[in-house]
């Protein structure tokens, strides 16, 4: 039985932007040589979200059509009113999706099928150098 | 220290079909022989969500309402209409709701309250032989 | 390795409160003396749901207003009709945010921004003595 940790960062550019990034953690579990166990994946900021969804571009239209009705990007904030920031929408959305999610690891694999990608979100608007993505692997 | 993997497979008829699977998860969590710890639950399909919901009718009649407003099985989607095989509502409902979730394990029982149980929703609409529930058990 | 489980309960007063316990669950991690893996956070209760928010009053407005667009506090629920108990919002609403979630720990710390505060959130109308968080802390 064994632990690894890992911090990844991602440079997303300019704001909503969701990312497959399966591969990456992937290779982690790789680094991290555990054939049996879990990997857990966390945003690092609290405008983003990481799930799973089959990364292609409808479904990222799909997604987006869907986060609006919760959290529409240009509805009234309390949030923004106060720090002037203009994100209201994406702690929410990070918030109801969620910032974390943790997969099954059998054979060396993430427990994955070929149509389900993990995302990595970001719903801010503005542009930042990196966002962190934080990785634990648990097993054997 | 130790950790057990398993693979569930579960027969769900005609998609959009929640099930309690509470039992099936103790019962790893048995053969695992793991006091205390956590199990990760994570769905092996992307039109499929774990979560909890006290299983009875009413919750689950509501939980569709609710479903509905955000991802409806009769709109219309962009990843349908790329593949034609009307299941876009699933993949959103899917990276909403989420693919995974990790319960505690005390004294050898997912803790859980009485009107909690452990459901796995597909909402896939054609039939499939078998759907994945992957299982990760940590502890000691 | 080891692991380290605990509960925490929590009194909330009369429902619809949401709590930041980022404290108490960094407390739990360094009772655990654990550096480096991870912490999973699972509520007991199928009327509450753990995720992360920027845990200020803009916030807390802008969440509640999103989740009333999901599960209306004063909608017509059949799990309400069915046990006359008027919390059919609170199992949807835990239900779709979800019960846990799972965050990383590194050099014995949460990996969370300073924006990040981990949320558990209380949706039933009623008071309740406690309720039940359950924390499990793995790594070494």
């Amino acid at each position: 039985m064994k632990v690894f940790t890992k911090k990844l960062t991602f440079y997303m550019g300019k704001g909503h932007v969701v990312r497959d990034i399966t591969k990456e953690i992937q290779a982690v579990v790789d680094e991290a040589e555990i054939k049996n166990g879990q990997v857990t994946v966390q945003a690092g900021r609290s405008v983003c979200i990481i799930t799973t969804l089959e990364y292609e571009p409808g479904c990222l239209h799909d997604l987006e059509v869907a986060l609006e009705k919760i959290a529409p990007k240009d509805a009234y904030y309390e949030h923004s009113k106060r720090w002037n920031d203009e994100n209201g929408h994406a702690h929410i959305r990070s918030a109801i999706v969620g910032p974390s999610q943790t997969f099954v690891v059998m054979n060396g694999k993430l427990c994955l099928e070929p149509w389900q990608q993990i995302i990595f979100g970001d719903y801010c608007p503005d542009e930042h150098p990196e966002w962190e993505v934080y990785c634990s692997v648990i097993g054997e």
